[in-house]
């Protein structure tokens, strides 16, 4: 038997996940890629937690969306994450994080253990010790070139003659696999409109055209051709000559991504269940603070700044125009957007509330458990990892 | 024999502390506080470990400064880290968090096993669901009025009626216990002077004056008069009338501190040990990104700008011009203040360089773990605690 326990009666702050909300997201996300002819690599950053990935598979299954999530395989930020999730069956991992030589003791563990992990590099110096920690190990990383589609972060320009060099120093070596190239379209996030995020989505795929092109007509072959995010992934018109597309975030949704128009703010599945215990100045004093709701500020440069959080009341309904504008530690401050007062009669202290978070890996970050609501008015508590 | 190993062979990203930079200065701040007569309530909230606290304990017997932290008490920021503390000895504790109805079953356990835990309290309705749960555990709760020195964030004004009705309120039940007033001044961390922090001390102990006279005129007595904060600790001219004072940060300091003026750079025991893994228009890419760092921008609003951190390298010497000026879940990227290029060639990938936090509390709360330097070259691990 599950055990649940009642909204109610948790200790606050605590983090709620609505299951119902998330399946219609993750449902919404996978028809949208099927219809593209597409195949998602869901990313297991936000979630980090298998309960919630089989919970992402088991709405695949219910939708008719066929294959599983351990078949099609998962992209991860972290080797405990790849470690964790390889643990419960998932043996095809993308590590997307560019790789550095002391992580690679616990790559050649996974490889070894049969696990399917592609690391990710974008300089001849990572290709070189790469080479020989496999040497070493006696084993053989495949890796991903990362290109850089948007000047946002991180790899080379598709036509940047290190592409073919690194594919070419890579041909000469056993341990090493050139499996092909990778993409993210972070800019995409700065985007102002839903056209921006189109033109984006379609930047990121001629990068990789481009850096394909390049690559085919110097004789090497890409078995895998990754890009992707949550926005670009929504709004993608096509993903021809891709071989997968990547998104983290869409199971959850967030402020950040209700602001690019990306989903609802009523999509949202998760949220900071909290505690009312002061009132100042109008103003409401909550028990979650950067400790619990992150010290994320991403909606800061959108349209509108919905400070470190949206307020929503005990049962999940949306008060758009109150906020949290400030945190402490373990102090929230909450206020009416408008400066109207919040008032110890509507908000006595002790009363619950529940925040809507900008970000919701940073703020899932936070929490070692999700509660998990059933039938609106219990919980079950379902684990969840942190750190390296 | 306690196990070490290289920082060399660690991997990227960790938590790193100095306990040479530490011992100095929790010193520094003892002896302060000493010279004034004061007793300090050092704060949990930061190191969250039981050795870090025991270090602490250590470098004031090392200095003669008395009294160990067991006899003269602490205050904790959560639930968790009060029952951290009190199973390792530490049976004076203040849960300096305004307090909310979910959390007083924890708080009986607690005094039922003989802790001397005292919460914090603003308002009537909080003081009325205390004495229900009192009488429910049968139990009575030690508690603490909050005031408001600097209308920073909670509490109520010195002046306010409110806090005599409180603390009658309380006479007449033997559920409840008023043991005096609480002030935090976090207004200091906005202050852009010592000049202006040394006023703000003045101010903070002028309210808890203000605060104990009324209620002496009342017929009440304040068995506890306690104020604080690291910068108005650091700064304060006098403690006359005061029992105790709190500060938190200051075993560690970080950039927020020195840009206030309260220690140098070179002050700061914590960092974050990370990896170069790309290049990036003269920029670098590190494997530190807010997961570790945190999102804290606490510099945004101070003179000099450090954003997400300043680099150090591998031994932790300062590179004053080089900063962490954005990022992702797992990565940061590095520049130079000027615009400087950093080279692939100075910077290769995987070499080690270390980044001193903004807000040391909120870069620690990332890790689970301290790699404690020992002699320079070597770490012993040191776990800390997190959640509520």
């Amino acid at each position: 038997m599950i055990e649940t326990r009642a909204i109610a009666s948790l200790e606050t702050p605590a983090l709620l996940l609505d299951p119902e909300k998330l399946k219609a997201n993750v449902q919404r996300m996978h028809r949208r890629i099927a219809a593209l002819d597409g195949v998602l690599r869901p990313h297991g950053k936000t979630a980090k937690s298998i309960d919630v990935m089989n919970l992402v598979s088991e709405a695949l299954g219910d939708a008719g969306l066929a294959r599983s999530l351990q078949s099609q395989g998962i992209t991860v930020s972290t080797l405990a994450e790849a470690e964790y999730y390889a643990a419960h069956g998932y043996r095809d991992i993308v590590y997307a994080v560019g790789i550095a030589p002391n992580k690679l003791a616990r790559v050649a563990a996974l490889l070894r253990q049969g696990v399917k992990l592609t690391v990710l590099l974008d300089s001849l110096a990572q290709v070189q010790f790469l080479m020989a920690a496999g040497e070493r190990e006696q084993i053989s990383f495949g890796f991903l070139v990362e290109i850089d589609s948007d000047g946002h972060r991180a790899g080379i320009a598709a036509d940047d003659p290190a592409l073919l060099l690194i594919a070419e120093h890579a041909s000469e070596s056993q341990w090493v696999e050139f499996r092909g190239v990778l993409t993210h379209a972070g800019g995409s996030y700065d985007c102002r409109s839903v056209d921006a995020i189109k033109a984006m989505a379609e930047q990121e795929r001629n990068a990789m055209l481009h850096a394909v092109a390049a690559l085919q007509k110097a004789g090497f072959t890409c078995e895998m051709v990754s890009l992707g995010s949550t926005p670009t992934a929504q709004y993608a018109q096509s993903l021809e000559g891709m071989t997968e597309i990547r998104a983290g975030v869409y199971p959850f949704h967030d402020l950040v991504m209700a602001g690019l128009g990306v989903c609802q703010v009523e999509d949202i599945a998760i949220s900071v269940l909290t505690s009312v215990i002061g009132h100042h100045s109008g103003q409401l004093i909550i028990d979650a603070g950067w400790m619990a709701l992150s010290r994320d500020r991403g909606t800061a440069q959108q349209a509108v700044d919905q400070g470190y959080g949206v307020v929503c009341d005990e049962q999940g309904h949306v008060m758009a125009d109150v906020i949290v504008s400030a945190t402490n530690q373990e102090h929230g401050v909450v206020r009416h957007r408008h400066g109207h007062d919040l008032s110890a009669e509507e908000y006595p202290a002790g009363r619950l509330l529940r925040v809507l978070p900008n970000h919701a890996c940073a703020t899932a970050a936070m929490f070692s458990a999700y509660q998990v609501i059933q039938d609106h008015e219990r919980v079950q508590a379902w684990p969840r990892i942190n750190g390296w």
